[in-house]
């Protein structure tokens, strides 16, 4: 039998998830989507993800693929089908027939990630789940001097959690950029891939050398230190959004 | 003892609260920091709000005072002592001294409600516990047609529920209008004071009539019948903030 391949684009509210990664224990955006998909396939299907968040972390835009052996749905429709399924904190944004050989995560090109921040008050209690609260007002043009100092290929051993199993700590960074969005303070970085808690650990490192004053050739020393121990304190995961993955045109 | 009067400025994510005021069943703001009020001084203190918003009703700018005879704590530091003690979904903002005579419901010259919108595109999941999500883009220009005739010494009895058992259903509004902000559409309007449900009321009845393509001489019609069932259906309780409260000038 032919399957086709589907791939869709889902946002989550991440707050009471363990995470997108089916597990044993807590409830994950992979295992909620799977079980709906079973319930429409009569059987188990395998659902392949972009990008593994962390548990807290959200998604407007993360990305995977399963095959359907369905013939009766049109792929747009998998949409409206699987939302009718899924609880109210993950909705399918959109779903659409892709090349057989297409895989979510190996074919990414690269994911863009935000971290949202309110400074200088307190965060009203609807913010509060969305965004890193912040007393003081930091400097956005002296965060920014540092993050330019975050781009191309780079060892990010800096930020990676001493639990970070990767073969290889390079990583491709495309963008990394602070700036003001409405009422809140938003951090934006594209890379090829990121390492476990990576953007993370840079929004820390960043928040807290920016608070020291630190020049930009010193936080440059910290990023060049490969050291764990220099990094600032890994910001926690409720700022975090995986906003974006893309993908290389069609062939 | 001489006691003070402490005017608190409160803001709540309503979505896991029965609403404001104290009852048998369920959680309630009131309640909540009723209890935080006793811890504080080993007695109940009574908590007298500007308005009792309903269930499932946020707030960015409730107003409420109560007297303490507590003397060791300089007013200004009720804020920061009693948001250590309450859910992270209720925060007070603020708190000061205010005249002994103080009341906050019934020296409240105004309030201000804002109903936010999600409209033609799916609320993201970080979004739907605060929006309204329409699948249509309603005219603003035609709403805000509407709102100009909601102004004034009016008989709101239209955008009144059935089980309303006001005295009297005039109502003073000042201002009423359809605005974009940010991704959202925001219908702000501010009376001096509100029957029960009416702004949902106000909002569903304009969104109704909107849709319809009625002309503004036909809302106006609606809202002279003083007949509900002219209503259109009561807007969710979700997307509805109460913003600001004001009081005159202290003499």
């Amino acid at each position: 039998m032919i399957e086709r391949n589907i791939k869709i684009l889902i946002a989550y509210d991440g707050t009471n998830f363990c995470g997108w990664q089916k597990q044993d224990k807590g409830r994950t955006i992979q295992e909620c989507i799977g079980t709906a998909l079973e319930k429409l396939h009569k059987h188990p299907v395998r659902l392949t993800g972009a990008g593994r968040t962390d548990s807290g972390v959200h998604a407007n835009g993360q990305v995977a693929n399963f095959y359907t052996d369905i013939q009766t749905i049109p792929p747009e429709r998998f949409a409206p089908a699987l939302n009718s399924i899924l609880p109210q904190d993950i909705r399918i944004l959109s779903a659409e027939e892709t090349t057989s050989d297409f895989h979510a995560r190996f074919d990414a090109r690269s994911r863009t990630y935000q971290y949202r921040i309110i400074a200088g008050r307190p965060a009203l209690p609807h913010e509060r789940l969305y965004h890193l609260c912040m007393r003081r007002h930091p400097s956005v043009v002296r965060l920014n001097a540092f993050t330019r100092l975050l781009h191309g290929e780079m060892d990010c051993s800096t930020f990676a959690s001493p639990k970070d199993q990767s073969e290889s700590r390079y990583r491709y960074i495309h963008n990394a950029v602070f700036f003001v969005q409405n009422d809140s303070l938003v951090f934006e970085i594209t890379a090829n891939a990121f390492l476990w808690k990576m953007v993370r650990s840079i929004v820390g490192t960043l928040l807290f050398y920016e608070e020291k004053g630190a020049l930009p050739v010193e936080f440059a020393a910290v990023v060049n230190s490969f050291d764990h121990a220099k990094a600032g304190p890994t910001a926690p995961a409720h700022g975090l959004f995986l906003q974006k993955v893309d993908y290389p045109p069609k062939k």
